[in-house]
């Protein structure tokens, strides 16, 4: 059967995540129903990355078996959700392509206002920390979170199963009054870019020390790390696929 | 009696726009309401522009009499609005200070999203017209219109009293998929800004002339210029004061 390709962004404030939920408003629900209706029947669909509620995307991935005309699809899809959900591109995939599977790795960004006042513009896509700083405390620090670990310090709730995983970038920039984290990884356990990101801020707080990364992954329990930073903050950036 | 005066930026998509109207809510309307929990009384406010209903505001500047904290007063104001109504600032002015008799120029910026599909991020705060181009065109045409000139073709409803305006800048860029129109002038008649907006994208389409401005200004009738832009792609960015 052919599989059938969407890129898509959404604004996830008004959705309870990715993931279908009875009796919830989900990304899933309501992307499957509008596709549903212009198909024989509701497609299954297989996502690169179940963004938790309040999370964004602007390159989330999803595949699903189809032959439909991919364009009409777009057309369709997006007289139905846009601006909220946008399909920004439709295509035909090779047979057996699997959104999730065949993802190679995830790109999250992060972003935090630090200016003393909100911003009425970007307020539902940042967490507002007032003046914070100390990027040279959380760059030290973000250093040693690269590379294969076991990250089970840094989910939640307490994953079932394998919690190795390989963070291959942490990047810290301030521009203006945002500072972001751009995180990108072969794959992330739930609430894992929050944590990390929760954990750096109380670095930069100097409640945890730069240097401590290597215990608190040792511990292996998520009491070791910081705060898991709020769910407006995080946009699924892209999904990188092929070798 | 002293003044103070505020800094604003406010989202105006919920809003029916700045002016007080009976029934409505308004950017006016619930910030003399917040104000006035904090003061004896609700102040009468004076606002640098009176912005339309959807249209939102970076910049502007509201005066009245009172004499309290203004630090207090924005903590308070911001605690009961933010993020949707933002204080920047809060400071005491010269006794007569008016935040509009005194202001010496309005600086708006009206910007256009010409990606094919919508942004989930930006919606609120453009207007989307796919593969908007020919800048040339439009500076050519924006060209005629800088200077003083008596704008009444682009006013609507029909103003009462004196047309003339003097318009100081149109500045017509193109950043990514953003294409922005600066304006500033003096002071700017009721959707003039939008009415300016909707003849230049009138040009690039080919519709209008670009060479036709002076005609249409001389017509003094709201036919003979293009359409009134949406008011969602408008924002107020700052007002200016002094020499």
């Amino acid at each position: 059967m052919p599989v059938l390709k969407l890129l898509l962004a959404y604004d996830g404030t008004r959705f309870r995540g990715w993931a279908r939920q009875p009796g919830e408003r989900t990304v899933e629900g309501v992307l499957a129903r509008a596709l549903g209706r212009m198909l024989r029947a509701e497609p299954r669909l297989t996502v690169a990355g179940r963004t938790d509620a309040g999370v964004h995307a602007r390159g989330q991935v999803v595949s699903f078996e189809g032959e439909e005309d991919p364009l009409r699809l777009q057309r369709g899809v997006n007289g139905m959700l846009a601006p909220e959900v946008v399909v920004l591109r439709a295509s035909r995939a090779p047979a057996g392509f699997d959104a999730r599977r065949g993802a190679r790795a995830r790109e999250y960004v992060y972003r935090v206002w630090t200016a003393e006042w909100p911003d009425p513009f970007l307020a539902r896509y940042v967490w507002h920390l007032p003046g914070l700083g100390e990027l040279g405390r959380m760059r030290r620090a973000a250093r040693d979170l690269v590379g294969e670990h076991d990250f089970r310090s840094f989910s939640r709730p307490p994953p079932r199963g394998d919690t190795v995983r390989r963070l291959e970038r942490v990047a810290i920039r301030r521009q203006g009054d945002v500072v972001s984290f751009r995180m990108r990884g072969n794959a992330f356990l739930r609430q894992m870019v929050r944590s990390v990101v929760g954990t750096m801020v109380e670095v930069a707080e100097g409640k945890i020390a730069p240097e401590a990364m290597p215990e608190v992954l040792a511990a292996r329990s998520r009491a070791a790390a910081g705060r898991v930073a709020p769910a407006d903050g995080l946009t699924l950036e892209r999904v990188l696929y092929g070798g």
